[in-house]
């Protein structure tokens, strides 16, 4: 698909305010690669006030990495607003399959909102979309069956775009897909990856107006930089500081050099 | 006015423990910018034990980044707690202006708590003083009309310090004013250095009687150590890294030597 | 005692899943030291569903640090949860002997849960264990009386191991006790190093029969990791990135090399 490498300049062009409901564990990570990667973050979760930030904003990000009830119903509201606004929706179901209570409310999510970027794991995306899967605590497992099927089943049921972070990043309209082959491994060494993920999904999402490609953009150049940033590290904190720099300093014609990127028709 | 350059040694001497009741976003910056400028912090936001840990303490920080209806009512009690015990209370409105929950809460806080410093950026200052400011999300963007003169009505309509953090910072009590040029773009870069900045604020004051005096020097020091971070950073997050070890390694003869301020009467 | 120092590869070998329903300030330090010396960490403090991630977990960390009410039934819920799977339950009493709130919730989770390991600096224990103890904030001040005495007497009361951190940690079960002289001043120039020694803790429990030995190749490799990350740092936010990556990097060997371990009996 006709995706571009050099988004990321847009983003930074246009600073689009993030506003997110999501987890305590790796709220300060995301609003820091919101940063990094050209926009703006916001976080506020009080039901007074979510959907009149969602109004200010030009993505909504939710995440159920730490839910409890209340912020389910804050979240239906902030989603709410936002399909109201017209501006996209990045749903990161953090752990469904892991407990009921997380898979149900991820499901909700799904009924209750127009998501316009779904983003998980192997396990989670497999959970959702009704196939088998192991899911341990937060992480992905294992997966039974075939990741690219169960991802486009998914896609068309709830008519979003899917994106299964992992080794190599799949996503798919239920149409078309594309598969990212950038990364490292240390990736998976620190938490927050997957979250600050979803934070870029959001702020490229804001700029453009094709979610499949924005994503496409959007995780070829975190890979990009979370490659650039190995380089530099030494463990898995001082991967996470290279990270945030190397995003900050990643240019679009770097993206466009070392994208590693495969795609088709499903 | 007479302020003191070397104060962050008297913060070393006597480590006041800074009371917290903050956002989630950045709660672990401000614990250890706390550490880093001499002070010892604590956060317990539970009504039960908001007052009495306030009781122990030497400062008490309000910050309403992350809001929600409890958290008002701890943040009055704990508030009167500190009152009544003669500690200084910093506020910091953040994203005032931005939905009219935290606006309102924000002039709530003013209206039953005797606050000793008011520290915001130029947009949240401007619309508690009732001038047209544009907010967005918790950044400010434009201000209408001549910030000095809106923090100076700000500190007399409540009688408090008033600091607006900025390229500038600007410290006025009503009739004093300071104007600080230290600090580094970097600090735009990340999440957390107004609310950190709230922090080191607290910390001077709790060791001095004049918290306008305070306010310089605490300022002045955050922005000196800011520039020596600057030197040794590769983007933001290693930025962010610098900025505590050089808080941290922070000597008063230096603040006194790199320390660009400039004052009058208003 | 017979104590594993090569435990470290244990862990890494099973990557145990640990639970923690913790504070806000250091949740994400606890996630990233979980995954830095080979476990995987899972936070939910929902109670719709803390007993269900309870049953997936092999260890349970339960920290009073930034405690509301509605997380002290949820703590007791995940408790009896991990006692009915039999995994070890680890209690940080952060700030007992601050407020009374915090000192009665932790008797009460020490008297309604089976806890293993009950890990605090001087002055949290010599509260729970009655002591005369000044605490202040969540820092230990002085604590009057022998805290061996003090913390075998809370290990017979409780039936648990205790685990005193300091400038040298205590372990002691009440009859046999331990002293470990690694680590380094800089742990205390950064909030979260406590919290995250409960992590480590429970992580090394959980592949381990014996708490009281896991204890003690927990603490040493962690000290033996800090010393290792203090010749890196220049202060203390590149001490704690260096303390993630050297943790991440250590070898068993290593441990057995360097740990300065006393021993004997009571």
């Amino acid at each position: 698909m006709d995706w571009n490498p050099e988004l990321i300049e847009e983003v930074r062009k246009n600073r689009p305010l993030v506003h997110h409901i999501t987890n305590v564990v790796t709220v300060n990570d995301c609003a820091n690669i919101t940063l990094s990667c050209g926009g703006a973050p916001v976080m506020a979760d009080a039901p007074e006030e979510a959907a009149d930030m969602t109004r200010l904003a030009s993505a909504l990000v939710l995440n159920i990495g730490t839910l409890n009830a209340d912020q389910v119903e804050t979240m239906i509201r902030a989603g709410k607003a936002a399909n109201e606004k017209g501006i996209p929706v990045v749903l990161d179901p953090v752990g469904a399959g892991a407990t009921t209570f997380r898979t149900e409310t991820a499901k909700r999510l799904l009924d209750r909102i127009r998501i316009c970027l779904l983003k998980g794991n192997a396990g989670e995306i497999a959970t959702l979309a009704g196939g088998s899967a192991q899911v341990r605590g937060v992480d992905s497992e294992r997966v039974e069956g075939e990741i690219r099927a169960l991802a486009a089943k998914a896609a068309r049921e709830w008519d979003v775009t899917v994106v299964v972070t992992g080794k190599r990043d799949l996503i798919t309209d239920g149409s078309r897909w594309a598969e990212i082959s950038n990364g490292h491994p240390l990736m998976g060494s620190i938490t927050g990856t997957g979250c600050m993920g979803a934070s870029v999904l959001a702020a490229f999402a804001a700029v453009s107006p094709d979610p499949t490609r924005a994503a496409v953009s959007a995780l070829a150049s975190y890979g990009v930089a979370a490659e650039q940033a190995a380089m530099q590290a030494n463990g898995p904190a001082s991967f996470r500081t290279a990270l945030f720099d190397a995003l900050a300093a990643l240019k679009g014609e770097t993206v466009r050099e070392r994208a590693r990127v495969d795609e088709g028709r499903l």
